[in-house]
């Protein structure tokens, strides 16, 4: 997190659930962001949308918006259809005009627009197309094992379910308790709120991996602990190879498993979630083959329970899974972070030598 | 495979190990292959070279192989370093002045290429690009599992180890035993041999499953069997996304493992490699999460081993694991295909409702 002074366009979508990005990064580095532009809700605040953080403006304009003092435009979603719409290019031609760098996380590179880039290049203006991955990228051969640093893979139940919230509020609270902690970003939200990395689902598959392995070699130094955002899940239909791919290119340490207590079966296909246990096994056997690394404890998602709920559910699925539990989000990741230390207080688990049955 | 007239270019690689898109061509279709070309090897025969196949002539110059009648170039290996040498781009530009069919597994397109594509467009010549994959893949959702024929994935105990040419082998078997079977290639050199397919290592990763998965539905109307070509092992460190995207976008309805029994570490990362109860016992598993999919035999990969090692070995593998094994190459594929019509005495296994713990 640095001293930008960000826009975030959420045009027509500026609501916790559609604009996880813009979201994510009111949650994460509110002192950052100037207002949001979105005439869908304009006139009302971010805390009044969201539910939480402070105050921030909602205009309807580019215009409004470039009144706020932006030096950034962060586009924080999508637009539905995946081609640029002309009402956004001409918000996104308006910022590059103004001087301001445009981060974009959409599929459609706009450092690939010429018109864009024409505009860019008249002003000075930088465009910054985080889901551009380089094109250098190794295929992994578990280098990553090797750091110093302790390294901390969030997994999750299902797509869609807190894993970079989760490896967001360990750093943070690692930090809190004295650690010397970085966030590993692997998609575009986590990408743009903080530190190094890329966005793994851009990468072609066959160096997924190694784009993992890549991000943990070049976060590890200086480190004591990094935090590896997770993607998809295991058993996603769709996902699940990138899944394993972060966990084979990343060779955590340990893994901490997300699961929203209430949803029951998966967003995408409806899949009956299995119970928390058969998910730690699956887990720890896969990393297992190719090196140990324990699930050290759960993460919930609250976002749909109060406090009080949060903490029952912690208890009941520590009575489950033997393993501590808490809602970071409600209550500070301090307990997972415990979690990793106790685990790892024998030592960094070493790379097998010979791949090992489950 | 058609009626194609192909020199294959080979520069400097043509043996067996280094050129496996070459040998697998002149193995399944040599009737199609005119000659190659490879001043290393000019004046020997690929049967000479390869210890099989017929007695093809290999040249040393695009001239003397343009002599033979070509009307498709293949380029069947990759350069050192990946970008095209000045040697390799006078013989493309001259094969597609001459008006051939340029077909290329290159990572570096060629139609991207001004010079080439000028050269094409004059004399009516066509580029062909094996990897360049469609851009509107979806996401995977288990729709494969719908198909009526019957779906077999070929899998590997490590990656390089003959899924390729096992799924060739129980193609060709099962057409000789009557059935109507298709083989769907998920590599650069199954898709230039036969059939519809897609290049899944140039796929983002989020959207391979989705490529198997369209694989699947595109080659399943009117068939029997669908013998999908596997990638890469569940337990390779840079590969293993690959593997679990095919399997899990391809919902097949059995799995036949390919293994090399002398092989007993993997080929890039040295790991020894278990014992195959436990890769059937991975396998059976991470299948059967979302969809059953029993592993029915072993391919024996014997490339190395004679006639009578080969089946002391498949005795061996069957009083180890209680299934059929075969060198399919050597022996034919007809037994693996009884295994998978026998696994599918009771019909087509169907999706899970709920995922189901290992």
């Amino acid at each position: 997190m640095g001293d930008r002074r960000v826009l975030i366009l959420a045009e027509g979508r500026f609501t916790p659930l559609d604009a996880k990005t813009a979201t994510c990064v009111i949650r994460y580095a509110p002192e950052e962001v100037v207002g949001v532009l979105d005439s869908r809700t304009a006139g009302r605040t971010t805390a009044d949308v969201l539910g939480f953080g402070p105050p921030l403006p909602i205009v309807g304009t580019i215009e409004e918006g470039l009144a706020l003092g932006p030096d950034t435009l962060l586009i924080g979603v999508a637009p539905r259809g995946g081609a640029l719409p002309p009402a956004w290019r001409a918000v996104v031609a308006k910022a590059l005009e103004a001087g301001l760098t445009v981060a974009s996380g959409l599929h459609t590179f706009l450092g690939d627009d010429p018109e864009l880039v024409a505009i860019a290049e008249r002003s000075g203006a930088r465009i910054v197309d985080l889901r551009r991955v380089p094109e250098d990228l190794p295929v992994a051969s578990r280098k990553a094992a090797l750091v110093d640093a302790t390294v901390v893979l969030t997994v999750g139940t299902d797509c869609n379910v807190g894993k970079m919230t989760a490896a967001m509020e360990l750093t943070l609270a690692a930090r809190r308790m004295g650690h010397r902690a970085v966030f590993a970003p692997t998609g575009q939200t986590g990408l743009f709120v903080d530190g190094k990395g890329l966005v793994v689902d851009r990468v072609i598959a066959d160096f997924v991996a190694g784009a993992a392995e890549r991000i943990v070699l070049e976060n590890a130094p200086g480190q004591d602990l990094v935090f590896v955002e997770g993607q998809g899940s295991l058993l996603h239909p769709g996902y699940s190879g990138v899944t394993l791919a972060l966990l084979h290119g990343s060779m955590p340490d340990a893994q901490i498993l997300v699961h929203q207590p209430t949803r029951t079966r998966t967003l995408n296909d409806e899949i009956e979630i299995m119970p928390l246990p058969a998910w730690i096994a699956l887990h720890e056997r896969m990393a297992g083959y190719l090196k140990p690394a324990p699930v050290v404890a759960i993460a919930i998602n609250g976002h749909d329970l109060d406090e009080a709920s949060a903490r029952e559910w912690a208890e009941r699925i520590t009575r489950e899974t033997g393993l501590p539990a808490v809602d970071p989000v409600k209550f500070g990741g301090e307990p997972l972070v415990e979690a990793v230390l106790t685990a790892m207080g024998a030592g960094k688990p070493a790379p097998v030598r010979a791949a090992r049955g489950g």
